[in-house]
């Protein structure tokens, strides 16, 4: 297999961009070169699937609505030009072992895959065979949450989330004194990440109403989602070796979008002294594609943006390099009765993750700035990402301001928190003058009664 | 293999003590049957283990001062009474198959296990060459994470604890309404979970006196330990179905000491309103010994107790059997210079795990209460043991009531909170009249100084 000259990528550290991001390159595979389409063969995410006829794990990267089973072009001898560590790491049913590569591994991958899904590369593209052995609809394929995720770390990066939210709970005292000094962040449950998709049971749990005498066990009255973006750890670090900025990219893989169903009424009974437990950890919902930062880097830039009333950002925070990146994220509800009547989701938010007020890999070097050791496959969620309008709050909880402003379905009801049968769907992506869009997918639940 | 007649335990669901309990019996390993030793052979707690002979981590069951091998009792066919499914798991290099698999499968094995190593027995006793293939001194073991862990929660279920830290943070409003209604937890960092005898790097943190302008990195000053009681979870339980507490303890395989370091200083600042963070993730100590439910069978009681003022337990926390142990736990700390001069380590504090107001059944039925998964090998820890006394307090932060009662150990020295060089151990054991004494080991760290 030869097409074209990709060589000089193998070891190309990522600066800047590359031909992989030339945005008047197209596929053969056609669906990929549709405007608006997610996968276009500039983004090439890496997910794990499995297929009806063969219903072992394996990973793959999507292209248009098709993925290419990397599995298969292994077996095939297609990546051949890949070293036998990082094929050996692709040929596994997770994506743990290529993420532990790192940066040299990833970059190198990305440009032999994107050269085999080029529109002029033959290889694949004029073999029946090949394409029958490793060219699988999305739509026939199951997908599994893409890493075994050792830790879960949730965030709390949004200025303008944790304003919204701590001037419910706090009105005294919205925003903790700390705050603006380190990304506020909290150990999430990790057995109950699941993939999109997967149906999300109303949790039950502990709640007590303000004028009730004693709490209550019952299904949950306020569930809402969060929208969040999830990133995965690359290589890890030692426990009691810190990460430095300037080395924190070199451990981030790539991101997911995270959907932190949230149990309101649970929170708020539950959660002082020690933060958010139940609430969170009946389900967390996670896209199935992990757009790598070597497909976001046309989106990335300076940030986050700091005002005059801002303290300054402790050395051990100080961004090292352009660390925020413009992502568009929206937030789709769908309940029962708009799906039995054909109706489409309706777009309740739009944000933009640029608004995040900590970067990725702040939060990165904070977690592990007391020593402890993160480690490949680690997932890591921003925290709700909201933005300064009103239709830029990605929750429920800021969407309808607790519910005194409900929103409008187009089925005829309101919503102040989610309903049995809603669907939630995330999408998110970056897009700009002079790059190709990277879209990352989409993250769905629909809501089942408590048991 | 056939000693005694232990068909009938085969099938045992546990309700009450059997032979193996029986305090009059021996073991042919000598240091078994000494007075105060951890580890009779009524007690058979489970660990994983290597020699530096075969590197290779396997289960071992602790007995004396020495480890019976239980892969090479497998390979040598010495577990054929077990069924295959049980011997696959206990040639494993880690517990979680076997926590899996349920009591059934715990109570055979510890029945099989107890006659091999039984004085009257000769089946290994009598070999050379067997006592060679699978007798290790525990002394030459170096010993594992018992199990890959997947989860790590941590609790906060002693009053004492929780009143004494609450009144040092919040003078006004010490315990938070929800205390005693709810187990309090949260989710704890399962990567930086290690072995007994790992030393514990000091961890840099973000911290900011009361009266500076700005918070600072560096070295934590206020570093402490948490005297805790850990337990491991056995089968699981699917996402979105909660565990009734009727079933609670066969959901539970065992018991270790947990050391949950903590950085007192960092804690303050980061822990509002999300709860502790980097504060706890540089480093959780376990001791290697599981001790199994079925081991501490004779010391179940009734508990925890409630007073007059205690609201009502809630239905799905109501206990369905007695639920609470007498366990009775110490620290130790050691300084460089008591080592130095050949001091003995001081005791600093007693407690017993009977004093706390909630029992590892409600902990479990919690945490799972609104379907959170758990799964085998999950490590679940109790919080802080502290009792009614100043010497039952289970941290340096109440035990020197924040630093107003320094410790005076024999080196001349005072301690408020750890310096470099300490070395911290925790030990644990059930003992009364009519039973054997049964030891958790030890769980031992020493403090290195920061990076």
């Amino acid at each position: 297999m030869r097409c074209g000259d990709r060589s000089r990528y193998a070891h190309h550290a990522m600066t800047n961009t590359d031909h992989t991001h030339d945005p008047s390159r197209t596929s053969w595979i056609e669906s990929a070169n549709a405007p608006g389409a997610d996968f276009p063969v500039q983004n090439l995410p890496f997910g794990v699937f499995s297929t009806p006829a063969d219903e072992s794990p394996r990973i793959g990267v999507a292209i248009g609505d098709q993925v290419l089973d990397l599995r298969a072009a292994i077996d095939a001898g297609l990546l051949d030009e890949l070293d036998p560590e990082t094929r050996c790491a692709l040929h596994a049913p997770s994506l743990n072992m290529f993420m532990a590569l790192g940066r040299d591994a990833w970059v190198a991958t990305r440009s032999v895959v994107s050269t085999l899904l080029d529109a002029s590369c033959p290889t694949v593209r004029d073999s029946d065979e090949r394409r029958r052995a490793m060219v699988v609809p999305i739509a026939e394929a199951r997908m599994h949450v893409p890493a075994q995720i050792g830790d879960y770390t949730d965030f709390y990066a949004s200025l303008h989330h944790a304003t919204n939210v701590g001037s419910m709970f706090r009105p005294d005292n919205p925003l903790m004194p700390n705050w603006k000094h380190l990304p506020v962040g909290y150990h999430g449950r990790a057995s109950s990440v699941v993939i999109d998709g997967t149906p999300v049971r109303r949790p039950k749990g502990q709640t007590k109403a303000d004028d009730a005498a004693l709490p209550e066990y019952g299904p949950c009255r306020l569930l809402d989602y969060e929208m969040e973006m999830g990133f995965y750890v690359g290589p890890g670090n030692e426990l009691g070796s810190p990460i430095a900025m300037g080395s924190a990219r070199d451990h981030l893989f790539g991101l997911s979008l995270v959907n932190d169903w949230s149990a309101r009424d649970v929170q708020k009974w539950e959660y002082q002294p020690l933060g958010p437990f139940n609430a969170k950890n009946f389900a967390t919902t996670v896209s199935p594609w992990v757009v790598t930062l070597e497909a976001l880097e046309p989106y990335r830039v300076d940030g986050p943006p700091r005002s005059s009333d801002d303290p300054p950002t402790i050395d051990y925070l100080q961004p090292a390099e352009a660390g925020a990146y413009h992502i568009t994220v929206e937030v789709h509800l769908r309940s029962q009765a708009m799906r039995e009547q054909d109706m489409p989701a309706m777009l309740i938010s739009r944000g933009d993750f640029f608004d995040m007020y900590w970067t990725m890999s702040q939060m990165l070097v904070h977690h592990a700035s007391t020593g402890c050791n993160m480690k490949p496959g680690d997932l890591l969620a921003s925290g709700t990402i909201s933005g300064p309008t009103d239709d830029s709050r990605g929750c429920l909880l800021e969407r309808t301001w607790r519910g005194r402003d409900p929103l409008h379905l187009p089925d005829g009801t309101q919503r102040t928190f989610l309903q049995d049968g809603d669907e939630v769907i995330l999408t998110g992506y970056a897009q700009r003058e002079g790059a190709a869009r990277i879209g990352l997918g989409r993250c769905r639940g629909i809501v089942l009664p408590a048991g």
